[in-house]
Parts: C-alpha cells; structure tokens; sequence
C-alpha cells in the first residue's frame, strides 16, 4: 500500500499529516480499559482526511481500494473498546464535517453521519417538538454515525431499548469500499448488519432516525441508605408505566460523594443515590413515589436556582460511561465492567461478593419488553488476571458480562457476527479495507460462529488486503 | 325522601322526567352480562338532571342531601357492570352538559366531565399535537369523567398501563354531597380514593389527564392459522422496545369471521386474527417482524384505498368490549369474562379445556411493568351455575378472573375499598346518597375488607340514607 499514491488523488479534500494531531485523531476513549490501554497505545493512522460530501467519501474510498490502504471510520471518537482505533494504520476517515441534518419529520429526522446529537435534538425540538429515543451520555459531542456505528443505546433506554431493537433505526445510506464505491440504503432486515459493526462493512454516510415527543426533562437524584434499597426502589420505579422517565440509574456508595464533584453537596456520607430523569407530566407523580418508599428528594432541578442550573452538568453526564469518566477522573486505577444482572438477588449475590472492589453502577433499561439491570459497575483494578476473576464470578453466578476490555466486534459479546454479515462485508468491503482487525470473521476463515471463546483471536494482524 | 321537593329546589337546571326518557338513560351497558341483565332489568331512576355548571352541581347535591334523594352520576352510560345503573332511584345526574375543555398545555389537558374523549383528542391534537394515553373501545361517545369514575384502561394500555398507574391522571375537582356541598381538588394519592369508585365518594366534574404525542394510528390485521401462533406473536410483538404500538389483541377463530363483519373480506375461514394499532414511524419494522413471524398481513390502512378506509370501522372498535359488543349483535346467547393469564402456558390450559365454549380473546396490555395477557374471552353462556364453573377452572389453572357479572365496586375485583375511602366517603358523601348500593364497604358496616368473598353480598339493598 503506498499512504502517498493514495493521498495524491484526493484532490482539495482536507487532509492532516502532522503525526502529533494525527495521533490524537486516532484515540477514542480505549484508555477506559487498563487493557486496552495496554494494547493499543501505540496505535495511530498515517492521515487523517475529513470528506465533505458523499462524492468526496466515494473519491477516498475509490483511492483507498485502489492502493490498499486501511480505512478507519471515525465520529467523534467517543466509543469506549477502540472502535475508531485504526490498528493497521493507513488513514483516519473523520466524518465530523459531513454534519448536515437533511429532513426533519413530525416523527423522524434523517442526517449526516456527523451530526453531534445534542444539536440534531436541538433542531429537531424546535422544528417539530421531536427528540432522539435515546442518547449515550457524550450527547453534547457524540456523533449520529459513530452512535450507530459503536453504541447500543444509553439515555432513554429504559424507554426504548436500545438500537439492536426493531425499529430504532429507520434507514441507513452507506457507501462500500470497491473499486467504484456505490451509495447504498439499506432499510428493513439489511440495518442490522451495518449497525454497531465499527464501520467495517461499508461507511454509514446518512441515517433516518425515529423521534419521540420532547419533554424538559427534570433532573432528580433520590438518597438510600443503603444500596440495595436504591437499587429495589430503581426496579419498582421502572415497572411504573404510568411515570415517564429517560434515564435510571442507581449508584452505590462511595460512587456519589467520592466522585459526583459538584452534586457532593447534596450527598450525604455512605449515601448511595438514584439518578433519574423525569418529564414534567411525571414529576408530581415520582415525588409521591419517592416519599412512599422512604427515598430522600435530594436534588430536583424543577426546584433549583438558577444559579444551582449553571453550576451542576446535566444528570445524564453523570451516568453511563460518564460514570466511570468522572471516576478515573479522581482515581486512575479504576476500570468498569459492563454486565447483565437477570434479577435484583443477582445483582445482591455480587455486591456480596465484591463489595467496594466494584462498586455497583446499574443502568435501567428495557430490554425485549423486559426491565433490566444493565451493569456498569466500576473496578478497582488491580490486574488482568483478577479482572478475569471478577468477569468468572459474574459468569459463575449467573450473569452475563460484554467484556469492554476487548476492541473486536465479537470479543465484547455485544455483536454476534454472522455468515450473513460475512457476505455482506465481502460485498461492501471486499479488499477488508474498512476498519481492519475488527471483525474477528473475517480475518480468521476458520473462525466459528458459535464458539465462546472468540476472545483468544488476534484482531492486531495486519490487514490482508490488497 | 321526597322527589317533587328535591326538584322544586333546582331552579332552571334541566329536568327530564318523561319515564320511557328516564329509564333509557338510566342504563349503561350492563345487559352485556345475562346475570346483570336479570338483576337490573327493572332498575330506573325518577328523574334525569342536567346540571351546567359547578355551582349547579351544587344545588342539585344540596337539594338532593336535604330530602335524601339518591343520586346516581352518569356520563355516556357506556360501561358494563352496572356502574351507571340507579339502584336505589332517586336522581340521575347527567354530566354529558359539562363538556368544556378548559386548559391545553404542551403535556396535559383538563376538561370537564361529560367531554367526549374522541372530541377531547381532537382538541388537543390540533392545539398542540398531543392526545390521551389510552381510552376505552367506546371513544366516539364516552365522557372523561365516566372513563375515569367506571373505566380501568384500553386502547394505549399496552404502552401505558391503566388509569390505576401512579401519574395516569394528574388531578380531579370533585363536588361533595353535604349540606352546603364544597369543590374539592384533589391530587397525588387523594384521587386514587375517588377513581373507579363508580361516583360513590363525590361527582366528578372535572379532571386534568396527562397528554402523548399524538399519531396517526395505522391500523393493521394479522392472520394466523392457529391461535395460539397468535398469541406467542403477540406476546413477541409486545416485547419489541422500538415499535410503537396503541392497540395488540389477539382474536381466536372463529371471532373474526363470525363477528367483525365489514373486515369479513379480509379473513380467511378458520383465522385467527391479531389487531394492531401501529404508529407510522413503525409500520415498516412491524411488517418486517410480521414476516419473520409467518403471519399474514391481512390489512394494513395505510395501503389502503379511500372506500376501504370509508367502509370500514376503525380496529379499536373491533377490541375491548367492542369485540363483546360485535358478537352480542350476531348472537345474543354470548356473554364474556375479564381475565388475567399469567403466562402464554396459562392461555393455552384454558383454550385447550373450554375450547369453543370460550372464544379467546385478549388485549395485550402493561400491568406494573409487565406485558400482561389481559383476557376479555366470550363466553357462550348456558346458565349462571356453568359460568360460576367457567370462572372456578380459571381460578384453579392460576388465572385471575375480575367478574364483570357483579354491579359493586368490590365484587368485580377491580376495586378493593379500604379503611381509607370508606372514610373519604364519610366526608364527601355522609347520608350515602351518592351512587347507592354501589360500594358493599358502606352498606355493609361488618364488611371484611380482607374477605375474598366479598361477591356474596346483596347491593341491592335500599339506600340507608335520609
């Protein structure tokens, strides 16, 4: 492959070599995971080029294919497990400045891979009082493109679910990496292949999203004593289906007062809490709740000054991954896992077990009709093996873990490929150009489909291509 | 008690006394039931008052406490059980004059009690794109005070449980029935005290309800071969976090063909059919999991053409009690039961013991949380002693049975009046003029508030009131 030969046909489209900038650009968030950490620090493209059109995402890719460079599609590279990260160098495709946002529908909004969704929102609740279902907690940077491309849901999916679900996807426009690129749109059954498959079956240029109404939602944090009394509470709120919520997430002790910074005032010591987002409609409603199950209201934002609105970020930053962002902010050693617990003993047998070595972040979610405990509990890391250890305990008792130590698609457990995706990537991406070393199936023929074990794969090969 | 006394005091507040007027308007629904129908037949009030306002509500209550005139309150008469039925005579209260709506905000509407739910939505649709989060089969005439006083859910209660869930109503002014009757405002825990409490505790006159997106419905119908393939659909569909649904009922043949005359063309001999009402931005994701599933798509209203849309009635008057309602009109012999299958297992025990003796249908609703098998089978009924045994093996295959062959609050299990309400009515209505006979709890003062066999007691009995 030859960085040059291919460089000299993009024409005026924008390019960076400065390896320092470069380098940056090709950094999502792995650092999360001491592991991937580990692994992958020394990973950087070669050039970072930033297409303005989809004509100018054909011309690299056509030049891409032609000299067998390595192509790593790239939002605003918030993704957690090295999604954006381009293992076998070659150049970074960042989408950020294809932003446009193309058609807004009473109930669906159709845009550009890089719109940041905190301004798709913006637009579309002004134009027609819609939102996104759903949202990862990195809304003010994240992309609509990478969201499809690296997440599973996130504020809003104790509502909706999240994208694997039916219907959370409208369309997708991708464009595949061959000697003359094509536009594709893919609709129905076909979505499913390119979601959450890190880009590397085809670059996901547009995306038609369904909106649900948008509500000035209420930021609320609820005080237990104890946290499996918050965590009870969290899954009898959610089985309220007359109080509309976005987001649900009830956080042990010491996560609040060791690493909420500027909500510490309102946490009183060993108090674990209950982070919540409530529509208006609601709120009367959940504070009745609260009270009748002995929650203390610590914070509700329908009360406080203006001043208090300033000062404090939105609650949804700090849940999900935010979570852990602001305690590695405070303690570098820790680490997260994410996990599944199918009961709320389950969720007791490893808060038992593991105490304040990992303290329990639970995400509320819907997940095929059913409310789940989504796991986000952090880790203090001590070492590889014993997080194996910890992952084996969670196994060992009954629930399920995505490992979010591992950058390929089937490692983390939270795509399944397939030989329908297979085929559709020899088609899209036939020289395997497309975010090489991502997808274990296709670097490994003799990979099987059904094994447990895909995580001993290599995804650091060099790319096979051209 | 002296009528002609009660009704010198109500000034110009419309009077109707024609008898043949006075007893049809002294009817609700009940002849749905041939148990009801015996017991209730001859039941009529002595005259029908059609106050216009609050203040004369108020004379009417305060005339009616003075000569202890019972007092039944009545919006379109459109529920099953009796509710609306004058047990004792005395007055009937119409409420179908006070229909003004007076407040839409963005999340919520409030209204009067006699306005019309379908005229409601219209209003607040146009305002401001919103509509209630579910309502009876019987939206083209029933009052929101009504819904709220008789009604427990319905159409939307598969996304938002019922009127029981917390939040579901959002406040009720009531008036209450003294000497000098005063305007109550309730909300939070206080109007669980008043709804479904079939007026016994105070009337209903105005109440504020909180508002979805509106959509425009698209009604779709299933086939399946065999019912209980419609059923494990249904259950599967219900559980699809990213498809907007209103509706989801599966009919067992051979209700389709038998009863839904004007879908007729549509259903092939021997079907099942499963009725949905889906939101646009989800037909195309419903059709997808239609075909995954091997159902039949047998109508959908969006392909079809004007004179279809003309000719046909919309799918929610095919559901509920309409589906009763339907059969009754082909064959007066049917009547029907409310149940409750804990599993698809449960369903199936009863289809394969009382086979066509039980024409199964069923509206998939949200109960706590849950999706939920919310039975409302036909039943070809014989004699009250096989439909005690009917209602007998239900209980004893684990299936909950809310008798609606019962006019009391208590008796139909839908209610259960506690220490709470009987002391609220106490207060709101002291000589226990409003809605006699109604509430077992009051009448009875030995009444076991933990008994389970609280059907045994005779409502009927005449008002201890004055």
């Amino acid at each position: 492959m030859s960085i040059a030969a291919f460089r000299a046909e993009l024409g005026d489209i924008p390019q960076e070599d400065n390896p320092r900038i470069v380098q940056q650009r090709s950094r999502d968030h792995y650092w999360y995971s001491p592991v991937l950490k580990a692994k992958l620090d020394h990973v950087t493209a070669e050039v970072v080029v930033s297409p303005r059109s989809n004509e100018e995402v054909k011309t690299v890719l056509r030049a891409a294919f032609k000299h067998g460079v390595a192509i790593t599609p790239r939002g605003a590279g918030t993704g957690n497990y090295g999604q954006a990260m381009p293992l076998s160098g070659g150049a970074m495709l960042n989408l950020m400045n294809m932003d446009k946002v193309l058609d807004i529908k009473k109930d669906r909004v159709r845009a550009q891979a890089g719109a940041v969704l905190e301004k798709l929102d913006h637009e579309t609740k002004a134009a027609v009082g819609g939102e996104l279902r759903f949202h990862p907690s990195t809304y003010r940077m994240a992309s609509l493109g990478g969201f499809i491309a690296g997440g599973s849901g996130g504020v809003g999916s104790i509502r909706w679910g999240g994208l694997r679900a039916l219907g959370s996807i409208l369309g997708l426009k991708i464009i595949t990496c061959e000697a003359e690129p094509r536009e594709l749109d893919l609709v129905g059954e076909d979505i499913l292949k390119v979601a959450h498959a890190y880009g590397t079956n085809g670059i996901i240029v547009e995306a038609e999203m369904p909106l649900t109404e948008a509500h000035d939602w209420i930021d609320v944090m609820v005080g237990f004593d104890d946290f499996m009394e918050a965590a009870a509470f969290s899954e009898k709120l959610a089985r309220q289906d007359g109080i509309l919520l976005k987001e649900l997430s009830p956080c042990a002790a010491p996560i609040p007062e060791a690493f909420f910074n500027r909500h510490k005032p309102y946490i009183k010591e060993g108090q674990s809490v209950v982070l919540i987002m409530v529509a208006p409609v609601s709120v009367e409603a959940l504070a009745l709740f609260v009270a009748h199950h002995k929650g203390e209201m610590l914070y509700r934002a329908d009360k406080a000054s203006d001043e208090e609105l300033k000062r404090l970020p939105p609650i949804y930053e700090l849940a999900w991954n935010h979570t852990t962002l602001r305690a590695l902010k405070v303690d570098p050693s820790i680490t997260y896992l994410q996990t599944r617990y199918p009961t709320l003993e389950h969720v007791k047998k490893i808060v038992d077990i593991l105490g304040d070595e990992l303290p329990m972040h639970i995400e509320m979610t819907r997940q095929d009709g059913l409310i789940t405990y989504a796991g986000l509990p952090m880790v203090r890391y001590t070492s590889e093996e014993r997080l194996e250890e910890i992952i084996r305990i969670h196994e060992e008792n009954g629930c399920d873990v995505f490992n979010p130590h591992r950058f390929t698609l089937e490692e983390g457990g939270m795509k399944r490929t397939d030989q329908k995706q297979l085929e559709f990537k020899k088609e899209a991406d036939p020289k395997g150009i497309l975010n090489p070393g991502k997808m274990i199936a296709w670097e490994n023929p003799d990979f099987d489909f059904s094994s447990g074990k895909a995580w001993l794969f290599d995804g650091l090969n060099p790319v096979h291509a051209a």
